[in-house]
């Protein structure tokens, strides 16, 4: 009788096991402008929600509009490490050069490389796993003459190399961008394709952004 | 007998008191190229050791060259923290305001107020005590045409409200400099009246500084 | 009947002096945005319409928005000479110093001054008279910290030498300003006392500036 | 007699045709400081001058540096159709893009244009010939991120619609170096490989566009 009762004991803990192993993965989005539009219905966070599993994956945003490397690192333990999140993607970039002509209170690109990796040893430090993506667009014509196009592809290496150096995973959405655009913007138009205003994303952007995404995210379960 | 021993041993133990009482209060100068040069010979750090006895007083540099106000809070821990300081003289600004022009990366106004408040509730959570400067002059022309004039004045009397709202000691370098140029600067020069290249101090300014650190530094004692 | 023809003459003679006299001088109000706003209903140019009779002043509005100093000259024949104006007011400057900051492409001052006195030459050679102005206000706060106030001072600064070397009238609405706001300003406002926007007139922003001009437009006569 | 007559007649003929004949065509090469440099020992213009046929062909440098497209025209009378140029060669570009940043002076695009129509309607009018140039690097890197990458592709593109426009022969520097770089710059140097410092041509840079530019000078004659 004891025998039996000791081993009823083992299943039922090992269900509860079971269920607490059930406990979804939190996801927390860290960004700017682009993330926090993100969580609103259509954007891509709510559109990955639609595409996974509740039970298993918790989407959290924590985008803010104008950020850059800097704020984020600034904001780092209130808004992201406070969440325990296990895993955070950080996708920023966009204000750090677009705000250089726009505000001339853009980053350097040696201060951009620090500020991310303090960001990267803080999150490491709380065993978050990580995933890097490259700032997408400043307008999408494809022949090259974006005036950010050089900045961007050189703030888009610098994460690159930094993905590379810290072995973690890449969402490379500048190259995805392109190569869309140079496929389905074949008369150079400026926004309008993945883009409502050269930045932000429209619906075929959010789906797109979201598509580039979905992998990572599953992979990182 | 043991009379005159419990006697002998208060005055001991005063002495011994009165010796750990004379371990000097350890001032860090945190700042950007300005205290950087400032622990040179001849700097204005160099200046106030020379005023200030070594036994109650250890001045300790930590400027480093192009620091804007996220720069010292991305090293506040390993570069001063670590230092276990009694005071903190923060210096800053001048590049978060010279940066927008030549390099397209200075620092919006909000964000500089943002960052010099982290700053400052480290500082304080470490129990260090605090002394605010604010930036001195990029160009000392007496006419108000030096081109940063308007957004250094704009910095300077942000940081002015920070000491008033954070109850803070204030040294007004921008203020004092202001001051002196126009007694001493009466053909409206662009530098060499406390400046060797418009920012950077030549021997008078920093004897300047130095004369207006010092009460501070002696009041903080 | 000599007598008569004389009468006569006299009366012709007198009729057409009296024609001649009626042509009134043609003044050209040359400028960028605030200017081009300056001939609507309740601008300065409108308003200044309604003080010098029309028989006498015709008053001519070539402002057109976004314009700099080599804006001015490239279509000075075209928009002024061709007028064959009598008297030309150049009011140029803002853009020049504020596109530096919001699209990087200011003017730099020596630049500035080279076109202004190349504006002057070909006004001169066409028997001009020419009024110069100086830049008003990029913001209205009376403490010195509108970002762009040193530049500001700067470039007027360049006009009232330009003025001075070329023995020219000059408006100097930058002084002028700056004296109202100091009485009228006393919050410390950005925008809205003279100006809707910080830089573009209210209703008493057209007026001040009309009759700041007022007196230098009667003189030209 | 009349034998003698006639013959000495088709001598004279001769020798005139040969001294009209003889008369260089005058060609000006009219732009910013790497246009500057040309004229030196090694300079582009000087390798074209080795050669062109000193009999045949006058080269006149017109650079200053720092100019931008305004700047051509407003020397365009005194330093270039004062010399009655049969060909003039227009290489400009370079400041009016790279100096958005370096000085928040560059030049918007559409004023670029609009500058450079006018110039180019004087020069017709004065029936000179005009080659136009495009921008050739502001960095040499050739994975496409040397920051005003995408600015200077659009202003060259701005130049190339132009020339389109306008029916005139084309230097297409930007397109030659790229290609050229892309074929010897494997390891993606920022300079060294045409330019001494990112923009200013060392002694290949100098041949190369030497070579770019005879062909174009050839059938300009």
């Amino acid at each position: 009788m004891n025998r039996v009762f000791l081993l009823l004991s083992v299943f039922v803990a090992a269900a509860l096991l079971a269920m607490t192993g059930a406990k979804p993965i939190r996801i927390v989005f860290f960004g700017d402008s682009i993330t926090q539009a993100g969580i609103k219905p259509g954007g891509y966070i709510d559109r990955l929600k639609q595409r996974l599993p509740a039970d298993q994956y918790e989407l959290v945003g924590a985008g803010i509009g104008g950020n850059k490397v800097y704020d984020l690192y600034l904001r780092l333990e209130d808004d992201v490490l406070a969440q325990k999140p296990d895993v955070v993607l950080v996708y920023i970039g966009v204000n750090d050069v677009w705000h250089k002509s726009s505000h001339g209170t853009g980053t350097d690109p040696d201060k951009f490389v620090k500020f991310y990796e303090a960001i990267i040893k803080k999150l490491r430090a709380a065993n978050t796993r990580i995933i890097l993506c490259t700032p997408a667009v400043i307008g999408e014509k494809t022949d090259f003459t974006n005036a950010q196009d050089g900045d961007l592809n050189a703030y888009s290496q610098l994460i690159r190399d930094l993905a590379t150096r810290q072995n973690l995973p890449l969402c490379d959405l500048r190259k995805a961008f392109l190569e869309y655009n140079l496929k389905n913007n074949p008369t150079n138009k400026d926004q309008g394709i993945l883009t409502t205003d050269r930045v932000h994303l429209n619906d075929t952007g959010n789906q797109f952004v979201a598509d580039q995404m979905l992998p990572l995210l599953t992979a990182a379960k």
